[in-house]
């Protein structure tokens, strides 16, 4: 099975900006990657990246300017047998659950992100093709049935929380296993209670 | 197994008065609560509700007007064998992450909530007490661990979501399979998409 990370090199986290400049968004969403990389190694697969530009990673790099959606049909339609793609801002990702989703079974398994995404799929299917625009897991789910594809839902918090925003930061804190937890509690972000919501302080 | 389902019949859900009046709220809050006992039946177990007041169920009901931590607590002390206690704004839920949910071993079984809570628990350790206050995943991990209890993490989006906010509803629009959908759907209000990200309208 490919396992295909695609990475926006060149576009920072933006909606991270009210906590992070653009030097920090980037650093975070390199310790992201690099979490995703080692959980896929962890789950026993040879992780490859799909990047909008060249990243210095010690694994294969594919450098596909193109769309999210068009770079990863590339992908889908150059390959013989399956593939599985994992974002890139899957900081809880770990290798067992990464395990867990390469050993489900269905011609199309998708792991939703909260607020309708995509956050990691498996493809045996050759007629299936992705569209990651909108809400694109129930279009993943509705392209699969019209090619004829089985669908199995992957029911995950660590895949479904994809990190986008401050709201996903405590995400990282509570349950991270890697670089990406470490990368913010180094910048000085602690977990916060307040009136029952858990939130992100940062110390100085 | 027992399987507790705590309601808090007063308090309707009020992080959602933005886009919900009381009445609604409370009827959204029943409409959940239904869905949870469906899935726990539909799990193969007969739930019942520890409620803060009396409540109009089919399944048996105790009122305890004390706080969620010494009701659930009470419940504990008083039963042998094992218990499991499972939020009743988990719309998400289905009779099939609820199997795989008492089907796994552990004395202690927690499935995190998003923020830090704790959304279902599996308890088979006698010396097991919960405290739900803050951020409860990890002082339930804690207190596993202090009696010695083994522990185990439940990764499940479904489980992970309980309905509290704005923010959530897409959530059950997307992945509900039950009245709470329903209830939503029929109070007019719509998936939207709009810059990437998914929010809910609602019609007249």
């Amino acid at each position: 099975m490919r396992v295909v990370v695609p990475f926006a090199a060149g576009r920072p986290k933006t909606r991270l900006a009210d906590v992070l400049d653009a030097d920090d968004r980037a650093s975070f969403a390199r310790a992201m990657l690099a979490d995703v990389l080692d959980a896929v190694e962890a789950a026993g697969r040879q992780p490859e990246v799909l990047a909008t530009a060249p990243v210095d990673v010690d694994v294969r790099v594919t450098v596909d300017e193109r769309s999210l959606t068009d770079a990863v049909n590339a992908v889908l339609a150059e390959t013989e047998g399956p593939v599985a793609v994992v974002m890139a801002d899957l900081a809880l990702a770990t290798g067992r659950v990464l395990r867990r989703l390469f050993g489900t079974a269905g011609d199309v398994v998708v792991a939703p992100g909260r607020g309708g995404g995509t956050n990691a799929l498996v493809v045996r299917h050759d007629g299936f093709r992705v569209d990651y625009h909108g809400a694109s897991y129930l279009d993943h789910l509705a392209a699969a049935r019209e090619v004829g594809a089985t669908v199995a839902e992957f029911d995950s918090h660590r895949l479904s929380t994809d990190v986008d925003e401050p709201a996903d930061l405590p995400e990282v804190l509570l349950h991270g296993e890697g670089s990406a937890r470490e990368w913010l509690r180094g910048a000085g972000f602690r977990l916060a209670v307040e009136g029952g919501r858990v939130g992100v302080t940062r110390e100085d």
